[in-house]
């Protein structure tokens, strides 16, 4: 069921990747800025197009833009489908999103080189909007694609800049006419780059994704009373900003007490009026959480608004809470990461289970189809950064490791 | 030694306040906006001298712009002098300041009417840029006459609009002769409006000043590592964001340690980049403690310092500080403070010692002569806002306070 003796071309696939990453590449760097739906994703758009036609792949646009190359299978059966995204956020990097499509283009061509034949036809394909960047929300591709979001709703969102994805989508050429939500493929793999530190601080190879993490993202805002600093003793005061500060040490007091996975974050914080000598009138900060559990997620929001409530009681201010965002965690397929560790064992590669912490669309296809994930490492755990970097050995590993769940999974005897 | 049967006059007071405040004044408030050395400071100083004129005081202005008008006494001796400020913040109420400098005329005006001759000369003045908001340092006036700062150096300060202090104080024809530092006058009383919750919520008329906090101001910033708010386990992270808000919670928990009149306050913290997903790059905030007593003040500034110090090992972070300001604390004199509290309290008024936690001119005049403040109760400790108010009855209460005051110190009795 694994060990294909098949091996992808590193070189070919680290062309690729500066190839593309050339279109709206930051000067000085290996980056992109490649914002959905703007000319420059047209143009990386037509160049993964171009490389598609030249497999030979049959090639189709949805009404949402994400676009799909496939090439038959020995039987007419549900593709086994890879893929990733080409759009970047402005700070992009060539890996994230790049990989999991380059990749792909790459176990096609080596199984086209080797004249293999597959059960199932194979397929790999770029989704439209996945960082979110110009568009809310992200992974809206794929989204559409598994049927979580009208196209509708989808054409008529309207982006920082003021333009709508619909009009964007005819502009560039990317309107397609395949439908949307789309078939259902026999088995969905994405390889991405971590963009964490985990793997790397580990010294592992391979990641096999156990699903995503849950999101809980809040506004909190907190209204006191604003003071001179100097001349209103402690007891009479109601502080924002002190409010504020012991929302965050709570944060980190609750996700050390739930332990690993959980995590929490306040990354965004802004006093009113914000000056040295005044007690804040007001203070605005947000709040993220995420968990592999949903149950412990939970738990943890339930404590934190138990929190929030006692506080505004003892320092005699208001903290008003609003959902920012609230997705589920999502759990991949047991045949698939389990294959997905075989498969990286077979090839003498180190792996360790893990959950991704970022948002794939990998989660929107576990919706309607078994999905996993492949992740590789990323140096310093930085992305979203034109400094972002992943050795060519272990994108290569990355890739093979695609390539070889992949014909297991084409030829019918695993899923 | 107190209890003189003079009595100032409610409405001569309120209707020079009001005119005063009609200048520069704020529509639909009852505040002024007259930052000092523009052309409505200038408007505002021109009817205060021509007040001064018509009580037939003798006008005096220094090389800095410090004004005073004073009141021959019977002998040749220096002057009991009171006064303070008639510049605003932009947002400026109808007391800060102007009431200490209204009142005084108020106090010379009784004893013309009721031509009482006092053996010391008495003088009222108002000194150039106490509140600093145009240009820094604040009690600007106050501390070149006390010698704290060259008039040279005041001078060739530059505002926050490009324009220097010389050159300002001579396009208003406030530039002076009078020579800086000036004379140590016999005694130095300013009343002033309390800018602070204290009197008011004690239910209290006449707060008798001990002295002036001492103040700390330090910048922090903090540098850690950014990193995805998902992807990154807490276990690697070190987040300034974390560290500051620790920061800002530990000062909460230094002052109520300390106990009153200690104040901390955290009222500025600014997270980069400050998104949602994303752990801080790095933090900045400032930290203002105060303190009346020298020797605590010191010990608070020593035990944050060793907060910081754990707190950049524990996070893995590093945090530096930078002192913005410091002041030491200032005692007011022993007899001025009994003064103040004896004349209120023949005057059947209640009284409260307290500190001041603002800063005010007096302090500065301390510096060369026993000074005192009185201060009157601001409703909901509100000041450097257009709403600022303090009732009649009040504002009259401690002018009569500050009349007493004065006619005691002149009769060279009592210092």
């Amino acid at each position: 069921m694994t060990g294909t003796p098949l091996r992808i071309s590193r070189d070919r696939l680290l062309d690729r990747l500066a190839a593309l990453s050339a279109i709206g590449g930051i000067e000085g760097t290996t980056g992109s800025a490649r914002l959905a739906l703007t000319d420059e994703d047209k143009l990386g758009r037509d160049l993964v197009v171009s490389w598609m036609h030249d497999l030979g792949l049959t090639v189709t646009t949805d009404t949402i833009g994400n676009t799909i190359g496939i090439r038959a299978g020995s039987e007419d059966l549900p593709v086994v489908l890879t893929g990733s995204h080409i759009d970047t956020v402005r700070t992009g990097g060539r890996y994230d999103g790049n990989l999991g499509v380059l990749a792909g283009l790459e176990v096609i061509e080596t199984l086209a080189a080797a004249e293999v034949v597959t059960k199932h036809p194979i397929g790999v394909g770029f989704f439209t909007n996945e960082e979110g960047a110009r568009f809310a929300p992200d992974m809206m591709g794929s989204l559409v694609y598994a049927g979580g979001l009208s196209v509708e709703e989808a054409h008529d969102t309207i982006g920082i800049d003021g333009a709508s994805v619909g009009a964007e989508l005819d502009r560039i050429g990317y309107l397609g006419s395949s439908p949307c939500p789309g078939l259902a493929p026999h088995a969905f793999v994405e390889l991405h780059i971590e963009q964490g530190p985990v793997l790397e601080e580990a010294g592992i190879q391979i990641g096999v994704v156990e699903g995503v993490q849950g999101i809980s993202w809040s506004e909190i805002l907190i209204t006191g009373q604003s003071n001179h600093a100097g001349t209103t003793p402690m007891r009479l005061r109601h502080d924002p900003g002190y409010a504020a500060a012991r929302i965050a040490t709570f944060v980190r007091e609750l996700v050390d007490d739930i332990g690993y996975p959980q995590v929490g974050t306040v990354g965004a914080l802004n006093l009113s009026p914000n000056l040295i000598n005044v007690v804040a009138a007001s203070a605005i900060m947000t709040v993220d959480l995420r968990n592999t559990n949903e149950a412990v997620l939970q738990g943890a929001e339930a404590r934190f608004h138990e929190f929030c409530d006692a506080l505004a009681e003892s320092e005699g201010v208001t903290i008003e809470r609003r959902t920012l965002a609230r997705f589920e965690p999502v759990q991949f397929d047991e045949r698939l990461i389990g294959l997905v560790e075989q498969s990286a064992m077979a090839a003498g590669l180190s792996t360790q289970r893990l959950p991704s912490g970022a948002g794939h669309d990998a989660q929107m296809m576990a919706r309607i189809c078994p999905t996993g994930m492949i992740f590789t490492p990323s140096e310093n755990g930085l992305s979203h950064n034109p400094a972002e970097h992943t050795d060519a050995a272990d994108l290569e590993a990355g890739t093979n490791v695609l390539l070889d769940v992949m014909v297991s999974l084409a030829t019918g005897e695993i899923v």
